[in-house]
């Protein structure tokens, strides 16, 4: 499966449905009410049956996540942190590429919720033996599992397991193409850290504002390999951020012309794309810097790590011209001292732990609101479209 | 320890255990009572200390498994699939060999009996350090295991890991030699798919009749190297089958003249065996495809997956000569395109999903009735003969 | 981090406080209550925040240690090995070298107080991307540890880890340095066999005299790499112990100075130091056997483990000089037939699989003081300083 530069044509048919504007239109001004973590999911509360990626979520959706997520950060406060909403659901973890973080965080936002957690790595997995992803997945899910957390090297297998698969598939990153549980996760963290109550409900109930808007968000570094900034950018934009994306151009290939259309082909979703990284940090409300994958060096996209440091490091004499207030961001795992200064990484703009900490209360939401989900396991079994479809 | 063609002769010296009349007569034809699932094991309805191969299982051991089985089918279609049966029992599951299917099936499995379970993979294991088997062991006793599940790629190591322990132990693959779990949950899954009832009582409380009887069953591919193959002789041949195995000359190598003595001596337990297909096949009730290997063809042992394919490949041609409501089955994983054409694994015949689904629920009845079992933790830890001498 | 021979220069400022004479002193001869297990830890019994290692405990502290494992010892030998003290405490076991025994048995300890278990190994870590340990450590915590079983290759390591966890670090063995729960657990081992009961009270509420007092302890083999050993050096003396060390000239350098001075500079805590596997025999209480590294061979610094064998393999023979109820002791997992003969390593003498059932019992007992000791989640962030400077 080749990589798409612009997602958003294969997988969003619906693609405008993210629109904020829309959203609340279908919403009818409604606000969902947040589910009680000490209780099962109730059903309907959430639409999608898998998270495959934030394409397809509106910004009621996205709104509804963060504030679920709020309730899951009450939990995490508790002395013993667990609810037992999942009680007996088998969540299998199926990761085809090595991770900490992601599948910890995973595990663990399950474990708090009392399901029963399978891992299975690539490694140790039939997959060495030849077998196909689909016969993988239908045994996984003969074999008992109710959610399916997937990673996997090649854009767009999660979508292919969503067809075979009639629990409910969360996306744990694929390939170049999404990572949709970062998005949510670093969504979260800046609302935590500037202010905005994305959740709070306005006049009338209607939904606040875009709690971005007026923020600028600085994306920087290897944006054209990267997963986690593809799927940063419909959620930003979606919360009317004032986005910039950053690299070397060859690592800004093809981005041009997104940025043009904007997100989704919504005029007010464009973002800027540049070489500058001084225009870029300018006034940043928000730094995200991302990892360089020392494999890169290998093709030519870059010089040496040595120069990528000096000319898009993010140093503390760089993160100068941001805002006073500005936050720092990393997915991790970090190479500090290349894309990020070790002093700035554990500095006080950083909020690079607290992403850690948020990504364990949104994968508990997430996996909270799904389970309630239509479809899942009673559901029937030829229902197998992907939540871009919904 | 070498390869022992016909595992009889050394594994059973009570190999007549297993014929249905002698069982039934032992029995004084009094089934044993189904157990509860809701409750612990209760002690004494299994005599069985270890499941290290079917052999030593009589007609009864085996009409209380698929009985058990359908109790804790019961259990799987609960919304919260799990009961307390095994709660704070170590089960401890050791795997030389890779594999994704039987490793998670057994952690599922005694996971839904509330068991707390270990997972010790080869490759991170003492055995890198060159530790004994006989130590491992007897560390996994001292660590606190219970039950012991183990797969190896030693025939016979499974026996001797039996004599050392003084808990359960569960042979989870040896080598060529023996897969009895495998065994158990095809058998079930004819069962199931056949309409027969094992377990059903007759009149007058009597076992009913083995329900294979007049029922063609075919094992088709790489039965030499197949403890799947293996341990399905001795079950099937027991449930009355008119068993026929099927592959090329060079993969059937010995088998003729056990077939001709028949399973365990027994005179009523012949099979058929063949390298015509089309004879096969014909009328055939059951067909069971095995995975072919690809490291057997460096042997000379097979000419080319191409070769194989086109002339003892399943296809759906070929599945047409059989009966019209045949059920197709495979161990997994499989190899789409060379011993199953992927339209006949995903076709309305096959029974290869429902196979992973029974493997759960069979492995939970196992656990659960060795748990209730003599022997054990509490048991003398001089009593480690192995099953086959019950 | 280069090796220390003498590590209590470097990690000891507070070296003397392991002295039984001034510990007692300290603790004005009142013994802490042993805490119950089937409760959540109080807190305040136990004043370590982390276990680093065996040197910054005092005489009272050890035991404490050996008192609560008798405590945890009854719960092992409960039908349901299982009490709620640890329920949703998340533990995390980051091994960054293959172990079975010493992850399992924290594993299976962690499990016993019911906490939450997270596993993590070098091979599927971010560790392989480059990540440093620091960054990793956060990141750990960030995703909910409240405790962490570390074990890694550079000695000192976790020292690190302690000064940027806000939690309780749990050493499981750092390079050649330390493996300060094999230490207690081999104490424990030795005063469970030889009948000393270090815990009791003598009169007045006074702690007993030193239970190894006039015992001939032997540690055999490896001692230049062994961690195992330097652990033992303290505890072992502390205990009173007429401790000899001895091997071959290459692989005891630098002894020869510590064991004149004394273990932390206390002359009443001098050793033995030969290569005369006779003298050191003779008369012996316990003979603890050390594993052999087969890559000590290439450095030059063994001939041969045929020669090893014949020069210093525990065997029969050997052992018949050392007293009729002489204990034989191995950490594991053992070479066979090079440093044990496989007669002593299971013969009548051995008590090796009780070391490994006490383990459990000692982690379970450490993983629950240590939750109740001062620090950890709740404590201020910046009170990392290790336990070394209690």
């Amino acid at each position: 499966m080749s990589l798409e530069l612009e997602p958003e044509r294969q997988t969003t048919p619906d693609a405008a449905s993210v629109s904020p504007d829309r959203a609340s239109r279908e919403q009818g001004d409604i606000e969902p009410a947040v589910p009680d973590p000490d209780r099962p999911p109730p059903a309907g509360s959430w639409r999608h049956r898998h998270l495959l990626d934030v394409d397809a979520l509106s910004w009621a959706d996205i709104s509804l996540v963060l504030r679920t997520t709020d309730a899951m950060h009450e939990v995490l406060r508790r002395p013993i942190a667990k609810v037992p909403a999942l009680r007996g659901t088998n969540v299998t973890i199926l990761f085809y590429e090595a991770s900490t973080r992601t599948r910890v965080s995973f595990e663990v936002a399950a474990k708090n919720l009392s399901a029963d957690v399978v891992n299975i790595a690539a490694a140790s997995s039939s997959v060495s033996k030849g077998e196909s992803l689909v016969d993988t997945i239908r045994t996984i899910e003969a074999l008992g599992a109710r959610m399916l957390v997937m990673r996997h090297a090649t854009s767009g297998a999660p979508y292919l397991a969503a067809e075979h698969f009639s629990g409910h598939v969360l996306n744990g990153g694929d390939g170049w193409h999404a990572h949709p549980t970062q998005a949510l996760l670093d969504l979260y963290t800046m609302r935590e850290a500037l202010g905005g109550r994305a959740g709070d409900s306005g006049p009338g109930g209607r939904p606040a504002d875009r709690f971005l808007a007026g923020r600028k968000v600085v994306i920087l570094g290897d944006i054209l390999h990267s997963r986690v900034a593809r799927s940063n950018l419909w959620t930003l934009t979606a919360a009317g951020a004032d986005l910039w994306v950053c690299g070397p151009t060859t690592l800004l290939r093809g981005f041009d012309g997104w940025a043009r259309r904007g997100v989704g082909g919504s005029s007010d979703r464009r973002f800027t794309v540049t070489s500058d990284v001084d225009a870029a940090l300018r006034d940043a409300d928000v730094v995200m810097a991302l990892r360089i994958q020392r494999e890169r060096m290998e093709g030519g996209l870059l010089p040496s790590l040595r120069e990528y440091a000096a000319r898009f490091g993010l140093t503390r004499e760089r993160l100068a011209s941001a805002r006073p207030d500005a936050i720092v961001m990393h997915p991790g795992p970090m190479n500090e001292g290349v894309e990020i200064a070790p002093d700035v990484a554990s500095g006080s703009h950083s909020v690079i732990t607290d992403q850690v900490t948020n990504g364990v209360a949104v994968r508990m939401a997430l996996l909270y609101l799904l389970a309630g989900s239509a479809g899942g396991s009673s559901g029937p079994a030829g229902s197998t479209a992907s939540s871009s479809h919904d």
